[in-house]
């Protein structure tokens, strides 16, 4: 048994220096509690509801040598913890991206960049073009997508197929729908989900909080607040995420029939 | 607009004689009420909880000569009606499959045969060798899976990318999941689901019941008690299926990745 979080936060909205602290706050909480891995939102370090792309220019840093990557690097450091969070990410060339970083107590772990923008995101973000990948945390091996993404059953599947037991999912949800979505994301894959929402308002637009972490038979063994920035913990058995056996005759992974599956 | 419905029932099992005559009163009273198609649930004809092959074989029936597919043509003629129905299929070999037929006012349209078998189904029935398919009515183009097929999200996906505007899902349902998750199967491929359950108990195996339509926005339109023998109707918006937009930036089956997608 292992005990996973998510942070659930309001960025402070452009003020990355801000949200660092926040996110410092969460991550002592955690580790106080024995926490091997929290999940923080998606664009922990910047907020979500940029006017311009300029705006977002202007708070995004490379990974990993830009700041935010160096703070979780050196937060996840201080607090022996792993960390995955969403960022913005600039590249070299100047192309943004909607990301989340994995770090863990020696040093910087990976990357994941949003493959499904949602609405005016497509406006500031690049679509990401790294795929779905899998890292090896060593007490676990955990999958990334990012909020949208679970609106398309592809992404869990994928990052369960190539063996993740555990879906980190930093989320800004304004839709209504994945809280009761995630527990059926778990459930059809056998793996264990950690959303990490994030709540307040931004230019009228309302966050719904309600962070899960969901158990791969479909139960939701912790949700956050509609409005509260705080931490939920759950104690999770990865043996259980391991196993596809549903019953004696049915291994879901086994069981799949892609040769009649669309692509 | 158009009024479709699920009939959810009790077969008598090993029975088929006494199922066409349950089957026949829900399909008068969907008829009655201007219903242009109904689901009626898997295994309609003969029950679900078979001890051996034999017993399958007693009371399975060749599609479209045999007597279920007859029996169905003649009360989609009678009533005007188009009918999907579970039923045990036997081949001109002996093989035995989970199937359903698709029937209309012009008789026999086509069938279905289960691809993702249920624990101890694998004892009796080939699994579908026919891949999922979608069957053009006139009014609506409609796909077809049954049961357990729902917890493999590829199954509705499937269907939905292959142009499927409803989804009829005879079923036989002991799992508690089904009912959270459709709703979801509807929402992520902006489909209309229309799941018919059956009700009551075989050899102590008991079925939830619940049956249920839902609509592309994740809304349960009408869901069936745990235990009547009973229809339920509502009235759908097809173009609401046709219309894969989520906001002015997402088109759900436009936005999909399959690049990056494990099969």
């Amino acid at each position: 048994m292992v005990k996973v979080a998510f942070g659930q936060m309001k960025p402070v909205f452009l003020d990355p220096e801000a949200n660092y602290s926040k996110a410092e706050a969460l991550i002592a909480e955690a580790a106080e509690n024995d926490v091997k891995l929290i999940v923080l939102p998606e664009l922990f370090d910047t907020g979500y509801n940029f006017k311009s792309r300029d705006e977002v220019m202007e708070v995004a840093s490379p990974i990993p040598d830009g700041k935010t990557t160096q703070v979780l690097i050196r937060l996840a450091r201080k607090y022996r913890i792993f960390i995955v969070a969403g960022t913005a990410e600039r590249d070299r060339f100047g192309r943004l991206y909607n990301s989340a970083v994995i770090v863990g107590p020696s040093g910087y772990i990976g990357r994941y960049r949003k493959v499904h923008l949602f609405a005016r995101e497509k406006e500031f973000f690049e679509a990401g073009n790294l795929g779905f990948e899998v890292f090896h945390l060593g007490f676990a091996r955990v999958g990334v997508m990012i909020c949208f993404d679970w609106f398309f059953p592809e992404s869990a599947r994928t990052l369960a197929l190539k063996g993740a037991e555990i879906i980190a999912h930093p989320a800004n949800l304004v839709m209504p729908y994945a809280p009761r979505a995630m527990p059926i994301r778990a459930l059809e894959n056998r793996v264990y989900t950690i959303t990490a929402d994030r709540v307040g308002e931004e230019r009228g637009l309302r966050f719904i909080g309600r962070s899960q972490i969901n158990s791969p038979r479909a139960e939701t063994l912790v949700e956050g607040s509609e409005d509260g920035e705080e931490i939920g913990i759950a104690e999770i058995d990865l043996s259980l995420a391991r196993d596809k056996r549903l019953n004696d005759y049915n291994e879901i992974f086994r069981d799949r029939r892609p040769e009649y599956y669309a692509r």
